[in-house]
This record gives C-alpha cells, structure tokens and sequence, in this order.
C-alpha cells in the first residue's frame, strides 16, 4: 500500500516520465505510461533497467514484486482506474494546460493529478481543470527512482486534501515530500540550481574555465558538503563554535563584492552552445550516456547507505533510506 | 615526502588554519602554527583530533608517523625554515598584505607562500612583498583535512615554478589542485557557491523558506549529484540520449526567465541575521557545533569511500582517496 494508491498512470514518457514509472513499478504498484512518440515503450525499459540494478543493490531481496509497466495508447487510457496521475510532459504552459484538462476530463473523481514540472505556476496549469482542486506540482529531481525530493506545490484552487494525500502518496515512495509554503517561479531548488548553473555558463562564456574544471571545482569540494548538509548548515560549521551569526558577520560583506555576474543573463548564442557542448563530449571521455548514468547511480546508491550508515539513525537521505528498507520489507512479507 | 616538503608553517590558525595544519600534520609533516589569539593552539587541537578520527577511519594502520604540531610565538618563529607557508589570517586586503609581507621577509628564499583568501587577487596581495614570485593563492576548502580541491591562483608576478612546487605539494597530500587560467575575484568554486548562497537569502529573507527548509531541498537531490557529477555532466544526462545540446536548447530559455534574483544583492539587515541564526539553530535540533563536526566529517568519508567503490577505478574524488592510500603505505613503509 503506498498511500492507498494500487495504479497510477505517468503521462509523458521522457527522462522524468520514465523515471517516475520505474519509481511507482519498483515499489509494486501498477503503471500505465502514455506518451504520443512510439520509442516513449522501449525508453521507458532502459530506464526501468537502470532503477532495477539500483534497487537490487539497494534492497535486495526485500524488494516487493514490482507492479508492471504498460504502454497506453491514449491519456484517457492510461488514467482510466488510475487513483493517482504523474503529468510530465515538455515544459509549455499551453501544452501542460492542453494536456491536464484532457486527464481531468479522464481521470476518475477521486484520482489525485500531480505536475512533474520544474517551475511553472500550479495556479496557471490548473486554469481550465474541470477540478483544479486535485491538481498540484509535484516537482521530482533526475534519477526520480533514486532522489527523494520531490517538491509539492499548491495552486490557488488546490485543494489542503490534495497536498496531503499526494504527500502520503509521495513518502510511500520512500521520498520526502517538500510542501512549498508559497507558490513561486521555479519552487526552491531550481532557483538555487539556477543561481548557480548561469554564473557556471558565464565562467565558460568568459573563458575562465571549461566545462570540465566547472564540474571539478563542485565534485571535489562544496559539492560533497551540500550532498549530506545543505547550504546553511555547512557554513554554521565554517562560523566555529561562534556558529552562524558570526559566519555572516564575517563573510556577509563578501555578498555585495562584485563577485558575481549579477545582472545578466548569459544569452545562450551558437557560440556558447557549441563550447559547452563541445567541451562536455570531452569531459564524457567516450563514457556513453548508458554508462554514465550507470555510474551516477552507482554513486548515489553509494551515497545514499554511506548516510544510512552515519549515526544510530542515520542522516537525511540516509534515514529515508532506512525507512524504505523497512516499509519494503513488510510490504514484501519478508 | 610530499612535494620534498618536510617542515610548513601555517600562519592563521582559525577553521581553516587548523585545518591546513592537521592536513599536513597527518601526511608526516612537521607544522608550525602562529595565531595572535593565545587560544589558537587548543582550537588548534580540537580540529587535529576530528581530523584523526576521520584519517584512522579513510587510513587505518597505514598511516604515517604525524608530524608535530607546535605552536610559534611570531610569524618570524612559524616559518624559519619552513619549505612553505599557508597564511589563513582574515579576508582583509590590508591585513594579508601586511602579514604576507612579514612572512616574504623572514622565510627561506626556498619556501613557497600561499595564501588561503577565498577571493583576494594575488596580484593585489603580493605587491609590497621583496619576492612575489614565489606567492600565490591555495584556496582549500573547509573541512580542509578531508575535502580534495585547493584552488591554485597565480597573480602578476608569481613565477610558473611557484604554481609547479605548490600543485606538487598539495597533490602530495591527497589534494586535487586546479590551476586556474585567469585570475578572477571569488576564482571558481566561490563564484558558484555565491551565486547559489545570495538566492537563498533572497528565500528566506522573502519567506518562500526556511533554512532548514532550504538545506533539505539541496540534501535530498542537487547537492547528491554535485557531490559526484559537477552541473554539466548532471545535466548532460538530464538531457537524454541527445545530450548537453538537447539540454541546453530545452532548458535554456529559462534562464531568461524571471526565476532569480538577478540584479539585487540582499541587505544582511539585523532582521535577516536573526532569521538566518534563529533558524540555524533551531535546524541544528540542539546538537553542538563538535557533535554535527563530526558527523559531517563521517558523512564525507562515507561519501569518499563509496565513490572509491564506484568502477575498477574509483570516480574523481574516490580515486583520489585510492591514490592518498598507496602512498600513506609506501610512506608508512606498510
């Protein structure tokens, strides 16, 4: 039982599509998929796989028999019977409107209908929802199966119910479920991650350093503070003991030096996009995407129990991981 | 030997100070310590004894005999016959100068002098020393004995051999230096840090979040994959089959979008310190600045080890660890 949900329907089948189909079918429930580009089946698998070889590393044996995949041929296929939709098509507010009235007229009643996208206002999808009530953001980060955030956002018409039940469906999933207290462009961690991806294209832009020694820079120093303690935590700890009001005294002046490219954003001309492009097939070093997420996922399972690990209870990540052990196994009868 | 360096002073001895002090410390090195502040030394054996619990964890018995830690009564004391100098003093233009000036005319002509400023050009700070040639920026990163990069900044008047000798010696001790091609305020990775630190300011001081709030949706998904990918491999998979161009030409128009604050520094008013210290502490649910130290420290070698597992080769900062390891070895004799 996750949340009391037994077959959920994903509409649009691409990397977050697929990545929340295999999150569902991993943890036993069934899925229908829908997405209108006839490969949206095979994609899907190959995703499937890469959760797969997590989750056996990850939960062994306790897993519960996986819930199965199927391929629909229409929105109102794939959300007929389904108590919970996962929308996760291009991010165009005219496209995701099309698409949500079109589940809304299809889903039944009771069905909650969750937005995968990044950073459209809820509000203005669910503007011509027969039942914008049930409608909310529920914003997850690539690998889905394997990150637990998934940031929930209510538009002016959701409904409190709808928030807590696709919260309850969300944790079931083993994720922690970020309820937004405030509807804005982009929620929390794209305006973050965004912060900092235009200052990473201006550093390229400016020929300061490529692609390559970007991702250096993040992988070997702040990068593995923020993976276990995010932002604020870490810079209590750079305070000392005099904690983080003194960090601020001491380093709040830094904000306003001129440090970074405040005002502009970096226009993304053919010049730019070739050098970042370029220098990232280096960077790859003839790794194909397959194996680098392969890795990625290596990694973050690695991560993941090296938290699981840390502390009687764990830490963040770690502990959800600890619960989903757990839930996995009763719910596997093992 | 590291780098052919037998004896380092560490002029400074705050977090990072310390921290560069039981850095060299562990790798054999013999360190002399200057602070004004008489408390310098026991603060000084604090971050020594977090730093071995981590070190007897990553190195076991194949560490080598530590070298002394010895505190000096003056900078003159600190690096007489030292073969290089690390300054961690304050980020005050004025008091690097001054300090770095007084190191310039007691150390070795041999020694290499590196600065610890997280964004003061060398250029600015070698001008009143008799060699700047042999001056230059080694930006770590705190906790300074565990995590890799050492930002490695030459200015005006610094020679290639000195960026050559100061790359070896960091390298020496399990570090990951990068050399940066230009000289810039704030370098690379604080230039990212900042642009990502100023947004969520802007969050909380706007209410959107808390810093608790904030931390969770870095810890619980981006901050996972910066840990191990940088932002451009992360994204480059985000991207599918189709790669870093298909990402950029999909998401690069949000960049545009008005998801930022782009042009506005936040005021570090007395209301937004105490929301930002108010919530740090409660975030830190009362655990004490040592007791979340050392968690923080045993999430990071978690981390490091399970990026040591990841292929026959370890990945960035886990093969790094493997290479630290074969040479505590051979210099344990192990």
């Amino acid at each position: 039982m996750t949340g009391g949900i037994e077959r959920v329907a994903c509409v649009g089948g691409g990397v977050i599509g697929s990545g929340w189909a295999a999150r569902f079918a991993l943890n036993g429930i069934d899925v229908w998929l829908y997405d209108p580009d006839p490969d949206a089946g095979s994609r899907a698998e190959v995703v499937l796989a890469n959760a797969e070889h997590a989750y056996s590393r990850l939960f062994g044996d306790m897993r519960p028999a996986p819930g199965a995949l199927r391929i629909a041929r229409s929105v109102a296929e794939a959300v007929d019977g389904a108590g919970f939709v996962q929308e996760s098509v291009p991010e165009r507010l005219d496209l995701k409107r099309r698409v949500l009235a079109e589940i809304g007229a299809a889903a039944p009643a009771g069905a909650v209908v969750a937005s995968s996208t990044s950073g459209l206002l809820p509000s203005a999808m669910q503007e011509h929802m027969q039942h914008p009530e049930r409608m909310l953001v529920g914003h997850p980060f690539n690998p889905v199966y394997l990150l637990p955030l998934v940031e929930v956002v209510a538009g002016r018409r959701t409904a409190p119910e709808t928030v807590e039940r696709a919260s309850a469906v969300y944790g079931g999933l083993g994720m922690k479920p970020l309820v937004l207290r405030k509807e804005i462009d982009a929620f929390i961690a794209d305006r973050l991650q965004e912060a900092l991806w235009r200052e990473a294209l201006w550093l390229v832009h400016d020929g300061v350093a490529t692609v390559g020694e970007i991702d250096d820079a993040m992988r070997y120093s702040f990068g593995l503070r923020w993976a276990q303690m995010g932002v604020f935590q870490t810079y209590r700890l750079a305070g000392g003991e005099a904690g983080m009001r003194h960090f601020l005294e001491q380093f709040g002046p830094c904000l306003a030096w001129p440090w970074t490219k405040l005002t502009d954003v970096p226009e993304l001309d053919d010049a730019l996009i070739d050098a970042v492009a370029d220098q990232s097939d280096r960077q790859a070093e003839g790794l194909s995407t397959r194996e680098l997420e392969r890795i990625r996922d290596d990694n973050l399972v690695g991560i993941l129990e090296a938290l699981e690990r840390s502390g009687p209870a764990g830490w963040g990540a770690g502990a959800l991981l600890s619960e989903a052990r757990q839930r996995m196994r009763e719910r596997s009868g093992g």
